[in-house]
């Protein structure tokens, strides 16, 4: 892990001013001569910097996309330089709601500013000025992380040659909207959430974050995952138990699980700021909703879109709004739907359909290296 | 609004006894002679024995299902005796976690026994009785109305001509179960719900409803018409606030009014049991998991078997189970695939086509009354 800290403020969206931030990163691979093959990978909800190998003295510690990442893998650490960089707002590093608030020595808790998709691309551009790289290869992400793929193309057309928007959308659905709001009233009404300044009070609003993760996965997965993976097999018994509290399904005993990891490392401040990011990314709004128009601005850049079949939180439809205004304005773009079973999930998992379009377009854009 | 009071207690599925107990219910039109125009309508999770007209003291209170039942609506208490009753456990009347618990002398709270679907039906069957009538014309249901309906013709086959069900489903899937699973750990979360003894603290576990109830009202609604009504539409701004807690969106508005709403009225352990009654219900199980062995039981019972397109919460796929296990059975049966935008809600509207459907079938029910 590597931290570097900008003293200039950064302009947000919001109108507030950011600054000095400082942002957490890795890098995989060698920066060749040319500093043309680099590779900026953009992280979701909950990931950060760490996307590939493990660290020697926490070797579970696995990047998040490491069966995609790697040398000899679809992204080609042998071939590219990969950055992986934790966004602003987050709880893994780069200056976020833990850190000190300058103004009240205190930490920002609910007071950090709101961050938008295109702050984080501001962000993530200045990284790459001190890296010295004036041009991506490619920049490439997930879910969230596409979003912010969509952002640099479309702030940056210039600096991005290639860029990979996999389980993505041109902007949220009313229905996630909604998910997200859900998941943050549970968070801000848990009296442990204390107006978002809990740090003081030495408790964090675990129950707020439980329920809000148990929404999430419910949404990450498609509903005949869920169905091939618990189905309605009761926990450890044959017959109902008959009872309210306890588990009864296995998928009681799964989301409950997954809840409870999620309330003791992840920050509340973070999760409010991230699903607000999700929530505002909108690039057509500033063209009058027309999605075409705002990638007029994308000139240039060539594209790759990958969409799963069973994904219902970002569904293909969402992919193919996006290729639709790429291809309106003639631009280069290739889109791969992938028939796979796990919903939203997909993204992060191994499937050899999906890593080899992703091998193969990647082998492209080595081709086309400076 | 009439009650009915049985003092010999009801076996329960989970091995409990519950009684004496009482059931609060509500009649529409006349029985005739020879007592064979009687239509059960069972409610879903959260309406109750009031299913048409207005009270004279509370004019704005209209019955949950009034645009279907009523003088020449399609199902015509000129022609059919109707009767809504309200199930145990509720809120509304009927013996449930807000009495008296006989063994204690304090609220039954938590402690009220789980209830299952059959069970509801056992203690409809004794009202069914005690109102002098030995055979249904019909019992009808939506949603977990539905799942009453089915049962009774599993149970009663005897006492039941038609049986008409209505966005249903044979069981719920692994991902309703895990919505509910939210709902529930959100309401017993809550600090105010004192393990579901909160009425002797002057409190109700609001929080958790309104989350509870927030999540019910995304999985009734579909994803367009969610889109439809919303969009991502700002509430009373043209530009984002930028903030993480205040209402931003207009869906977030409604999310919250629904919430706050519900969590002034209803109460949380009924919503425990409501929604564990739902878990459970299986027919399936019992007969080694074939649908068509537990549809044997329903000899000589008609169904109309009714769904909506854009209903995610029970799919069409789900009735479509239903209509097999019958077809199998060689049983009579009619099925409707209702085109309409409104997902789950779609059984509460009044859709033209859909209470065409109901019409035509009613009026053969009245046609083959004795």
């Amino acid at each position: 892990m590597q931290r570097a800290t900008f003293e200039a403020p950064l302009h947000l969206r919001s109108g507030a001013q950011l600054g000095p931030y400082t942002l957490v990163y890795e890098t995989y691979g060698q920066l060749n001569a040319a500093r043309s093959n680099a590779v900026l990978v953009c992280h979701a909800l909950n990931a950060s910097h760490h996307v590939a190998g493990r660290y020697a003295d926490a070797p579970d510690n696995v990047g998040w996309w490491d069966n995609l990442v790697g040398p000899g893998k679809p992204l080609d650490t042998d071939r590219f330089f990969v950055i992986g960089v934790n966004n602003l707002g987050s709880c893994f590093g780069s200056t976020g709601p833990t850190h000190t608030n300058p103004a009240t020595g205190q930490p920002w808790g609910a007071d950090f500013p709101v961050v938008t998709v295109e702050d984080w691309v501001a962000a993530q551009a200045r990284l790459i000025d001190h890296l010295g790289i004036t041009r991506l290869a490619a920049v490439l992400g997930g879910s969230l992380g596409g979003m912010q793929a969509q952002a640099w193309a479309l702030a940056h057309p210039e600096r991005v040659a290639h860029c990979v928007v996999v389980a993505s959308a041109p902007h949220l659905s009313t229905q996630n909207i909604a998910f997200n709001e859900v998941a943050r009233r549970a968070i801000v009404t848990d009296p442990d959430f204390h107006d978002g300044h809990f740090y003081a009070h030495g408790v964090v609003p675990a129950r707020g974050l439980r329920v809000a993760r148990m929404i999430g996965h419910i949404t990450y997965l498609s509903d005949d995952a869920m169905e091939a993976k618990f189905g309605r097999a009761f926990q450890g018994a044959q017959e109902p138990g008959y009872s309210t509290q306890n588990i009864e399904f296995q998928v009681e005993s799964y989301l409950r699980h997954q809840g409870e990891k999620f309330a003791g490392y992840f920050d509340a401040n973070t999760y409010l700021l991230i699903t607000r990011a999700l929530d505002y990314f909108d690039p057509a709004r500033a063209h009058g909703g027309s999605l075409a128009r705002a990638y007029a601005q994308a000139r240039g850049v060539e594209f790759l879109v990958v969409s799963f079949s069973t994904d219902w939180r970002f569904s293909p439809l969402r992919s193919r709004e996006i290729v639709k205004a790429l291809v309106d304005n003639h631009a280069r773009v290739s889109y791969a739907e992938i028939d796979a079973p796990h919903g939203h999930d997909a993204f992060l998992l191994d499937d050899a359909r999906y890593h080899g379009v992703m091998r193969a377009y990647f082998e492209r854009v080595a081709g086309q290296l400076a």
